[in-house]
């Protein structure tokens, strides 16, 4: 396999005013093309530094793109930098002075002269055009390692990457396909669920498996390598079943897939819809389940009460549950979500209570204990979680617990445990 | 000045599965700190790599700053890695595994096996406590320079950073002083803004600002030197209050305020309460309301009223203004206020209607129109806005927008326009 190293200018990013998405697009897209690679540098607008990077990864891989650095003001120096290195000068060309003319003609505009040096290029490169932006890129040798420089607008760096670097490296490339493809779990650590599947990933020898803990839980990316899509497809899907059958409880979906997509698309499936009682979420589990486009179709509404007295108003919680159990209570989510249900008149009623944090927690009651509810025409069933100390961690892992709550009762009464919407792996 | 090298570690990253905001985050808090960020390096799961980075980086900073890849798994394999080119084996600290071991416990889980190898040190390692998760960080010496090994979770090498790696790197600082003040902006235009403040920047001399639009609004960074911190401060509040006589209609807040905390602060300054009535906002207003620990103070409830039989049953809207204006009007916000105000008694009434998107949209009430409506005892006003395509970034805006409409009429109330809870520069 070929193999390549990005390189990324720019105070902005180097400072961090700015978060590198350029890196990451590259580095997508040449996993996908079916390039390695090798490593990623950021560095300043400053001579040197350019040099020094340049110098490194063009002994690390075959092919060094370069991003940043190509503007007409003074701390755009990158061509100087590369030019300088491989020992060549700049040299004019009156057709490109022509095209960066036409842009600022087309605009109504008048050339600044400062653009002119977009015109020049080192001796030996080969130009590569620009058609959306003034600043043109160049392929040039170093060290046998081909050198792509591109703009660093991420919207012309895009253009010139699929339509002339890639086309390029792959001409020259292997012919093996690599696909990948992402399996989202929640509410498990990542020690626990590598409990759980360890001899899964142990025996998966055609399939590399990294783990990634995230805020919404652990994803797991499963990469295999072919002589053919088909033969890459395979090795993922043997492993990704035996996978679902293992931890199908913690596993919500694949790839892009978000939790609140998938109760979404559940619940459009069997005709259903839900409403939410929120006290220690505050609203974040209605707000995820809105974050997806035509949910106005299931979800009816969603009540914040974070007052007992709203609890009792709006939620036909009874005054006993409360007084008894506490607001923080297996009886109270269970009424909550009960109260819910009935009175917006949807088919699951869901519902959080509990201790977000940092303050309000007791020796009985301590803050990270939250109780989801869950009411549907079966009755009602509930969940008693216990997290950390974190206000917002909190907040989000009890939203991601009461909507895999809701997910596992969509998939149990759709009779399957399958990954809804399932699709091919990411091809490249 | 002294300087310092970045190296993020992991196949996600360097596959631009998952954008590395670490690098821009630790970049800008070096640059904060007085600290000179000269590179930053991606680099993969893979020992040879993370070798040669740290060979090649140590090499050219006073300090690097490494995180990723030191998690419970078979792929993370930084502390071998490093352990080996300094040439330290790995001894076993019985009080690093109490502490994880602990984590586990009061979560009410036993800790896997597979976490022992977290209580693993390089021989000589100074240890660097990770009290938000179960990976410890550590400082070692490779060719001179000091070597900060971090996690990789955000949250956690966020606290790591600017409790124990920034001071220690600062106590073998310089003598000048360097202040940083955030000034956060919200409802206003980076062009707008500088045409309304452009003149006192032009005239701050002596104080660096920098402007960096973001989803919340635009944030202005204010640096000032200085041979004393009095010094410095000086010229940074000069700048500031300048800013907030002429823009304090937008700013809400400095350095890490949200807009949230200072809704919060001010609703409980003036002893008042609210209750949010939502629509397109979908539950995210009365969410980022309680993010705020104590928020249940004042916030007396939320609902998110979907359809319309929601908001006529829950909020006393009357049927005919629906009918007549529709449900995204003017009229239908303002009503909701009142509605919400009234059933839950609380001092304001908050109400959002709009068409977030990507569908739902018609020539006179396109995708982006938006009526947000305040209630309170003077009455009630309203807002409309016409945002864009995107309906997260709307949901966000809108949200944003309504909090800022409580925030402007609680200032008023309070008959001032200073920032809430306005605190000292941060020094460095």
């Amino acid at each position: 396999m070929k193999s390549a190293a990005i390189i990324t200018i720019g105070d902005e990013l180097l400072y961090g005013s700015v978060v590198d998405t350029n890196a990451a697009y590259i580095g997508q897209r040449l996993t996908e093309t079916g390039i390695e690679p090798v490593c990623s540098m950021t560095v300043g607008d400053e001579g040197t530094r350019i040099g020094r990077a340049l110098e490194i990864l063009c002994r690390q891989a075959d092919a060094v793109l370069v991003t940043g650095g190509l503007g007409p003001t003074h701390d755009d120096v990158t061509k100087t930098v590369i030019a300088d290195a491989i020992g060549q000068d700049l040299v004019f060309h009156p057709e490109i002075m022509d095209t960066v003319e036409r842009m600022f003609t087309q605009r109504g505009m008048v050339m600044p002269e400062s653009n002119r040096i977009q015109a020049y290029m080192p001796r030996h490169a080969e130009v590569l055009d620009n058609p959306v932006g003034t600043a043109p890129g160049f392929l040039v040798r170093h060290h046998d390692a081909a050198v792509f420089v591109m703009p660093g607008v991420p919207r012309e760096m895009k253009k010139m990457l699929n339509e002339q670097v890639l086309p390029r490296l792959k001409d020259q490339g292997a012919g093996r396909v690599i696909l990948h493809r992402w399996i989202r779990t929640t509410g498990i650590g990542e020690s626990n669920l590598s409990q759980i599947i360890g001899d899964v990933i142990d025996a998966a020898e055609d399939v590399k498996i990294a783990s990634l803990p995230q805020e919404t839980g652990v994803n797991l990316r499963l990469t295999a390598e072919g002589r053919s899509g088909e033969e890459a497809r395979r090795r993922i899907e043997a492993v990704e079943s035996r996978m679902v059958a293992r931890a199908g409880e913690h596993i919500y979906g694949v790839d892009d897939d978000t939790l609140e997509e998938v109760v979404g698309r559940l619940l459009r499936e069997a005709g259903a819809t839900v409403a939410v009682a929120e006290s220690c979420t505050g609203g974040l589990v209605a707000s995820r389940l809105t974050d997806v486009p035509g949910s106005s179709d299931y979800l009816l509404e969603g009540i914040v009460s974070y007052s007992n007295a709203a609890k009792m108003a709006r939620l036909e919680v009874p005054v006993g549950t409360i007084d008894r159990h506490g607001a923080v209570s297996e009886e109270t989510a269970a009424a909550m979500a009960q109260g819910i249900r009935h009175t917006s008149d949807a088919t699951y009623g869901l519902s959080t209570t509990g201790v977000a944090g940092p303050g309000g927690g007791t020796p009985e009651k301590p803050v990270g204990l939250v109780f989801l509810g869950l009411a549907s025409a079966d009755g009602v069933e509930t969940r008693r979680l216990m997290l950390g100390p974190d206000r917002q961690v909190n907040k989000t892992r009890a939203a991601l617990a009461a909507l895999n709550l809701l997910r596992q009762a969509l998939t149990r009464a759709a009779g399957t445990n399958r990954i809804p919407g399932n699709r091919n792996p990411q091809a490249t």
